[in-house]
């Protein structure tokens, strides 16, 4: 049987590019983010012997935690020395694939200060946290109270004749949990907490105190602290617990930036104060997710391609070499559309990310918050979709592998494990769907009521091409597309295959309303639909953001431009095509008049998209070398840029504790005589 | 705000039960297993200083293999006291939840002996190994080869002077690779490897190599062996690698039953060997799979059910306890389904399984075949469609239960993960549903050229039934159902709706062997059509088995049999309905004369999908305690009998390492100077 070297089947796979790497890579991921990751390689690059990750897949809880905090210290000395900023630190715990116990300092307590704090409160605990001084965490979920946050249990209760608040956990579901950084690191917690003045409750909000001793890290008087044990994955950040016994802190560390107390307990709240800012945080957030989830399926979408090219199996000659997994049709069926939909969601979030600023800037300069239920809205459907489609893309990626996706040394478990939270975290996935659903409804009804539609906004672009003609019970505008419709002309025409997805979205919401309006169905015997109709939606806007971005190749000079635009071209038409075959129910559900809804068209379009699947597996390997991920994110004998797989595979088993010289040759000794030895001896009596 | 403790919520919801638990339990596990389980607990409890799982949540790869091996000693003890069979010891790493290193010696080096070897070579291996004074492990998979077998590196060459076979590793790939019990434990290997005599190639065949000393358990010479680092889970067994140099064993050793090889090197194919007999073992280890996967998510919608119903989150009364999460549609909808899908595996796997016992029986007795290739079919699909359905369930039972899902003390995180590798080994799950289709298509095509339909398998059933007229190119059989169709007809008729999805493969064949053979559509070309097809067939079978064991319903006296009956059917039509709405697109595709192919139907027949649902919800946690899922099992916080959910899981929090007084108090004390304060006092300069 022939056999070909893995590296040299992936060189010859980079000879098929039919455009420049390193351009993509500039045009998907950005000028910015090329720069902060070459910064970022730079520094972890230097000091190995704290930055290497090799070894991660060795070690257990303590271990992890003890590693990511030396990180950690090497991270706040280069913060301290204005070396690195607080997105540069960011960017290290994408780079290096894990999180580290001060993730959360950055991530929640600072920004938590930065919005909530006083500029008084700044400078006595921003400042200090930012010069890590002090170390703190966001404290809001409970163990038995999670998204809804007024359900909290723990109290702040102002006492005056000390002028302080007194922080009680009465319960034990009122324990903090989830914290981040509080099980071994944080020196302070910015605690939510039910404010209680007088005996009359104000709701939640946000109270430093400090938890650990400055002096010794011991926990202070009052206060029960520990971390909450293992978890699947997020295992270098010590997520923790704590419990307050009464523990009293001056009233100056209630943030009052969104309410002011004094000290006769009189309570009032900031004139210039829109509720409508603390939403706005939730936004940020989401978008930040939404922004992370293209690049951390790039690592898996990487991994997973490489090596199935160079992974052989079967073969029609016994005297050839097998044949590279990646070329068979129902390998590239489950793999392809993964790298378009990683490609989407980097083109996208440049878009969407733009248009986050826009509104942040709305608010902040005109307190205009005209843009914010848009923005809303499509954050939370794009963070559910992003989410859902990154974690579980992973999981794609990690079968396609097959047995040896299953090693730590894949690189993907640990990558599974560790976003899988975020489908969770920042409004549970099914909860968001809802969210995205009520604005798409309520933006519909107004279009059928025959309001105006004044908005230029993406949602209402929608609805005011495809408007409902109440008297005629339908959508009016049914013509939808003039020429001849047939798979090919879907398939050649972006806009067209844009128009039809915002045509699925306003036909299912359209249809629910009636439903809900109408039928008077309830919004719980909705459920199914509304799920649907956030994902049709966020189908239609990731496609919708895409299509703008690539409207940006301009930047570069012909024929550049043009040897990008045409794979863009393909990625885009994988991705809208994966979209409408999902589930052809819900095409076969369209009217009749949009000549789309039959069997011949949707067999055909199942060709085209089986088709296109096959052009881009020729371009496979440098779709993904233009993802930019590098060998340290990778952490992965499958996926190395050099496609040395099986000799880093083995250099790494060998260096399992089991196998290790001394420390393993004992342990095994140990095995041997303690639980081995007896039985085979026994039997041998 | 009021709150109920959650033990008394869970025994409230007890009370809901309309039937006896334990009555359902016997019908739904059987009594043999039944019995087999208290027999296990019975010996588990006895002794909780070694078989005690709680700890397993903090252990790293050593420690949970030398805590496994632990067990494997007592085992090995008790079975060598004849107080355990090789039975026992197979469901003792079902009710702990973790499988140990001498899981393959028992599960393949035995069965490998007990298969291929012939009876001298029984005396010479098998009792011993029986007896555990050998420990065994199967070694196929190569580091580069896996699926294809013929492919596979390793040789073992006879070399005449010497009498012996040479075996060997010609390359890094061929490194066995992947082998349970071979990192640490195994003393011997059963090495698949190219027989190679007077240099023809005989194909792959098993042969017995001693590989670690069984005085001091030092490899033996050219042996290069260790275990191959760790994975996603199955961390308790030593999977691990082994590399030959040339390495000599006596002829004796190439396992002669269905291959012999004399001192000349003449080799012979016994008379009475049927190749078809491997064949059947494939089927035998599917059908194990299949047989273990309804018990395995019995486990994850126990802890999900029964945490969702005392977890509560939101309510409309601020004045009362928050919503037990079960009470949500959307939870309801993704949960009550698994709950279906989990009776519906154990129910048919006792059919399953009673038709793969007469399948083997006909072929040891009467060497008669024809069973085997239904058999086979079944058995890939079902295989396919349990484990998918399991691995993914535990996946959606652990989202449901939120954030402390990911906890690893909810206990669906070591399931998931340890159930993972079932979608991979033993036939990939996507290359399986090839061999399905093909046999779904060849019973479809025999049936198109009008040949009569003889056998009386679930399968040709189908097709007889739904027979294709072939001049008029539909199936001729369009009464499917007599009486008006309307969704309330449907769900009210168990056969009908089995009639439906047998229709729906029926059809879904023709359609695509008409495109294979008429319009020489690729296989590649067809793979998605394929996948579905088998997914169809799959379901249609589980029902069909499923239904076939409510008829042993009647071994129960009245009232109690109808008692039980009530909610078998309920779920029996959830799974059912859950199937026919999967992909609308699939409903919409069937004939007109069907009269279900419209939006009316099958907006009717989603609402009775979700009322069913509903219904099942009332009744939900007696549904799960009838599963019989011990807290040994369960070993989780979320999950236990008792409801004392928040307790246990702080118990377990405070057991973490890091907590741990003396040792905890020291890695926190060495953190903080190490990496904390450094930083810190920094920062006060």
């Amino acid at each position: 049987m022939g056999s070909v070297s893995t590296q040299v089947t992936l060189a010859k796979e980079r000879d098929n590019a039919t455009f420049d790497p390193n351009l993509m890579d500039l045009f998907i991921n950005g000028e910015a983010w090329v720069n902060t990751r070459n910064k970022i390689l730079d520094v972890v690059r230097k000091q190995p012997e704290i930055f290497d990750m090799s070894d991660i897949y060795f070690l257990n809880r303590e271990g992890e935690v003890e590693k990511l905090l030396k990180q950690e210290k090497r991270v706040a000395e280069l913060i301290q020395q204005k070396k690195l900023t607080d997105d540069d630190a960011m960017a290290i715990t994408y780079i290096q694939d894990a999180s580290g116990p001060y993730r959360l300092h950055r991530g929640m307590f600072m920004p938590t200060l930065e919005r909530q704090a006083t500029d008084e409160q700044k400078k006595a605990f921003l400042e200090k946290a930012r010069n890590y001084e002090i170390i703190g965490c966001y404290a809001q979920t409970e163990m038995g109270h999670g998204s809804n946050v007024r359900g909290l249990e723990t109290t702040a209760t102002y006492i005056q004749e000390t002028d302080e608040f007194e922080v009680d956990s009465p319960t034990l579901t009122s324990t903090k949990w989830w914290i981040g950084g509080l099980g071994v690191a944080a020196t302070h917690a910015c605690v939510m907490a039910q404010l209680i003045i007088k005996n009359k409750n104000y709701g939640v909000y946000p109270i430093v105190v400090p938890i650990r001793s400055t002096v010794d890290h011991k926990p202070l008087p009052g206060v029960s602290v520990g971390d909450h044990g293992p978890k699947m994955g997020f295992n270098g950040v010590d997520n923790g617990f704590v419990n307050f016994d009464k523990v009293r802190v001056p009233r100056f560390n209630l943030l009052q930036r969104y309410i002011t107390v004094d000290n006769q307990g009189n309570v009032t709240i900031p004139s210039d104060v829109d509720p409508r800012v603390t939403y706005s945080t939730m936004v940020y957030v989401r978008s930040n997710i939404v922004n992370i989830m293209g690049k951390e399926l790039s690592k898996a979408v990487t991994i997973a391609v490489r090596y199935t090219s160079v992974r052989r199996q079967f073969g029609d000659d016994p005297n050839k070499s097998e044949n590279p997994v990646l070329d068979y049709p129902i390998v590239q069926y489950r793999l392809i559309p993964l790298v378009a939909k990683t490609y989407m969601m980097l083109g996208m979030s440049h878009e969407f990310y733009a248009n986050y600023e826009r509104c942040r800037m709305a608010i902040e300069k005109n307190n205009d918050f005209s843009l914010l239920k848009e923005m809303h809205a499509v954050s939370c459907g794009l963070k559910k979709w992003c989410s859902d489609t990154t974690v579980y893309g992973i999981d794609t990626c990690r079968h396609v592998c097959g047995g040896h996706g299953f090693s730590l040394f894949s690189g993907l478990n640990t990558a599974f494990a560790n976003l899988y939270p975020n489908i969770i975290w920042e409004g549970d996935n099914f909860v968001l769907a809802q969210q995205t659903a009520r604005y798409i409804l309520k933006v519909a009804e107004n279009s059928m009521n025959s309001s105006p539609i004044e908005s230029d906004d993406p949602t209402s672009q929608i609805f005011k091409k495809f408007k409902y003609d109440l008297p005629k019970r339908k959508i009016s505008n049914n013509k939808l597309w003039n020429s001849e419709i047939t798979p090919q002309t879907v398939v050649s025409n972006e806009q067209l295959l844009l128009n039809i997805l915002a045509y699925k979205v306003a036909h299912q919401a359209y249809t629910l309303a009636t439903k809900i309006n109408v039928d008077k169905q309830s919004w719980n015997d909705s459920l199914v639909a509304v799920q649907i109709l956030s994902t049709v939606y966020s189908e239609y806007m990731l496609c919708h953001y895409f299509y703008k971005h690539l409207g940006k190749l301009s930047q570069f000079n012909k024929p550049e431009s043009d040897k990008l635009a045409s794979p863009l071209s393909t990625l885009m038409k994988i991705g809208a095509l994966g979209f409408l075959l999902r589930n052809t129910g819900e095409l076969y559900d369209l009217p009749e008049e949009t000549r789309i809804s039959n069997h011949k068209i949707i067999d055909g379009l199942e060709t085209e998209y089986l088709n296109l699947i096959k052009s881009a597996r020729k371009i496979a390997v440098p779709l993904v070398d233009a993802l930019g991920i590098p060998d340290e994110k990778l952490n992965s004998s499958l996926g190395r840029y050099d496609g040395n797989v099986y000799e880093d595979y083995m250099t790494r088993a060998l260096s399992e504790p089991l196998n290790r010289e001394k420390m393993g040759d004992e342990l095994r000794e140990q095995i041997f005589k303690r639980y081995i030895e007896p039985v085979t001896k026994y039997a041998k009596l």
